[in-house]
């Protein structure tokens, strides 16, 4: 089994000030391609730095170097390397025909401080990229197989998907299969998750459990297999799944709740509308993610203020100043107002208060109506939702999905 | 000067699967006490690489290390700090009072396993934690100061912030003053920003410059003073503003747009409406996000299908089967209707093709129309948006809060 890691070069991820997302691109691929990770750096754009990092990396076998490959004074990633392996560094005239040619198509200028990017490391071959000027680069000796790649995500993506897999394939660094599933479990918590599936012998299959901030606790299961079978993995899978079941937790694959409930919306020619105050649009927002939701989505009105609720919903004044604008008549009368505009099979509304403020002892932060119709039938439920501001919304919108897919 | 080191600890963060906020915060926390940080490394929870990881570490002043003090088997932080050391760890009698006590008032089940996070390492010291049952503990010795946090944020972001913060200051690691300022620029691209500031001397200021996929490049200039003054910091902060204005590149400093327009309209006592097509919902879910926003958001419509235009909005029919429900007529009709249903100052809507589908040869993918109603003046534009779905629309709300800001 090989071992591998990944360095990130830059000020920027280094100083928090941009999440490290190559650095969670690349981990995913190395996971896929059933290459073990053992340990993730990230260090300044300076060649001592990049050098001392490089030499901690070096009792694996993979070592990705992301960034610094630019045209800019910064750019030290392939002096870095050239140092470390002791090589020179050549100018390439064919290469350097290939970034005047990009540049020349872009209409951009070409400026001296480009030649920077047609040097190459002696003994390492270029990766040619496809959507900028710096080419990658892989170096292999008896120790390590060093892989340079730029820094921006729509340049070394492509490079990793089509070029990097395709090296290391050559090269006999991939062999066999990677399987993995993903459940989701919502209304749950990490620890609950854990005593109930702690029993199941998991036969050298990894497992990790994880709470995800927008409101449910991920189990992945992972294994690579490089000859065995993988009947072993669906057995395990099975067991958790029948778990889950006879405990009657609410699971999803690996989607998006909101993909999950357009795609049943689809497959049962169901319309649906939204009527939104504490989610803001939220609702809505996130139900469209997916392109083509339009042929299931009329639309939504965000009624913001009692105004609004009167003028378009008419839910009745009164009833606002009886039981107030957070209560389970008003809820009601939204969602009768909502399917009388859209006239959609499904209609939903929510109101409720996600603070900080708007708390009081009746009514605290976290209370949440909702007004479901399906075809002509109303439910009206009560929940509270505990968190800030943002985890109350959020987990309002996942309410509104997860019952609509138990549903319908 | 210090500098320092963030070791994380977990399979969960090495795989990708969970954002490594523990770093983004420690990261910082760091820059705001002026202390550079050289090296981050994640590693898997195992004394071996632990403590590969720390001896790499090991030529900075400073090292945090966070996650792996729980009580599970696979927590081993503790262990691996002790190993490096070479010192023993020693079971705290008070500290396990003070476990039991937090879980009982938790009525939480006290298990066996918890008596592992009731040892020290000798020589260093608990560092309590107000929000669970793992201590931290700091170790000083005459190479480095040891920091070991728990994982989790609600119980690390107050350690660090309180207690942490508090040691750091008492053995005078923390001196002197840290300034910062964070531009937002919008509709540049980065190398364009770059061009026009590289020839200011920034007189030893550290300027960082992002591309933020959300739409905007970021300038962060920062700089720690131990003596001193900051007079040299505000020219310099002052000559980037003079080149921004005098090139008109809208600008902000580093608020969301949305809060900066609704401070506005609270200030103008101003309330405002949308009605929106392509974003499906993001521009109003995008303008809630600060609480309060209701004393001007009085509530917006998405109208996703043609038929909710309208129903709702009253578009005309013909204008729609004409023109097309994306066009310069349509999102007229529809900021009317929007202004005649809310009633509010400013009224806004917008119409477009966010994709992947629905391009055509007139019409691409990324054409959007705005219509602006400010008190009785309606305003229409039209823009081309570059990227994919999620820019566009991330890309057509910031224009909505950008010209109005402009505009009011």
């Amino acid at each position: 089994m090989f071992s591998s890691s990944i360095i990130t070069i830059g000020y920027e991820i280094l100083s928090g000030v941009i999440q490290d997302t190559n650095f969670t691109f690349i981990a995913k691929f190395l996971k896929s391609i059933g290459v073990p990770l053992l340990k993730k750096i990230s260090v300044k754009d300076n060649i001592e730095n990049i050098i001392e990092a490089i030499k901690y990396a070096s009792n694996t076998d993979i070592i990705f170097l992301v960034g610094g490959l630019g045209p800019t004074d910064d750019d030290v990633t392939r002096d870095a390397l050239a140092k470390f392996l002791n090589k020179k560094l050549i100018f390439n005239e064919n290469q350097w025909t290939k970034i005047v040619n990009f540049l020349n198509n872009k209409n951009k200028i070409i400026s001296e401080s480009n030649k920077k990017q047609a040097f190459i490391i002696e003994g390492a071959n270029f990766i040619e990229n496809d959507n900028g000027t710096a080419p990658g680069m892989f170096y292999k000796d008896n120790n390590n197989f060093f892989f340079l790649l730029p820094g921006p995500p729509r340049e070394n993506i492509p490079m990793i998907n089509n070029k990097v897999f395709d090296i290391l394939k050559n090269y006999n660094f991939i062999k066999g299969n990677f399987y993995s599933k993903v459940f989701k479990l919502y209304d749950v918590s990490e620890s609950f998750v854990f005593d109930l599936v702690k029993n199941i012998d998991k036969k050298g299959i990894n497992v990790g459990y994880y709470f995800v901030p927008k409101g449910w606790v991920e189990i992945h299961l992972t294994k690579f297999f490089e000859c065995e079978d993988i009947d072993k993995f669906k057995e395990i899978e099975d067991k958790y799944i029948e778990i889950f079941n006879s405990n009657k937790i609410f699971w999803t694959e690996d989607y998006d709740l909101s993909y999950i409930l357009y795609k049943k919306l689809e497959k049962e020619k169901l319309t649906i509308s939204f009527a939104e105050s504490i989610t803001g649009g939220n609702l809505s927002a996130n139900f469209i993610k997916t392109p083509g939701v339009s042929s299931v989505f009329k639309g939504g009105v965000v009624v913001y203020s009692n105004e609004s609720k009167i003028k378009i919903l008419k839910v009745r004044k009164e009833s606002i100043e009886k039981y107030g604008a957070v209560s389970e008549n008003v809820a009601k009368e939204m969602v009768l107002g909502t399917k009388r505009i859209f006239n959609t099979d499904i209609s939903v509304s929510v109101t409720g208060i996600a603070g900080p403020t708007g708390n009081t002892d009746r009514k605290p932060i976290g209370l949440v109506y909702f007004g479901f119709i399906l075809k002509d039938k109303i439910l009206l439920k009560k929940e509270y939702f505990l968190g800030d501001r943002d985890q109350i919304i959020n987990k309002t919108v996942n309410f509104v999905f997860k019952e609509l897919i138990q549903l319908i």
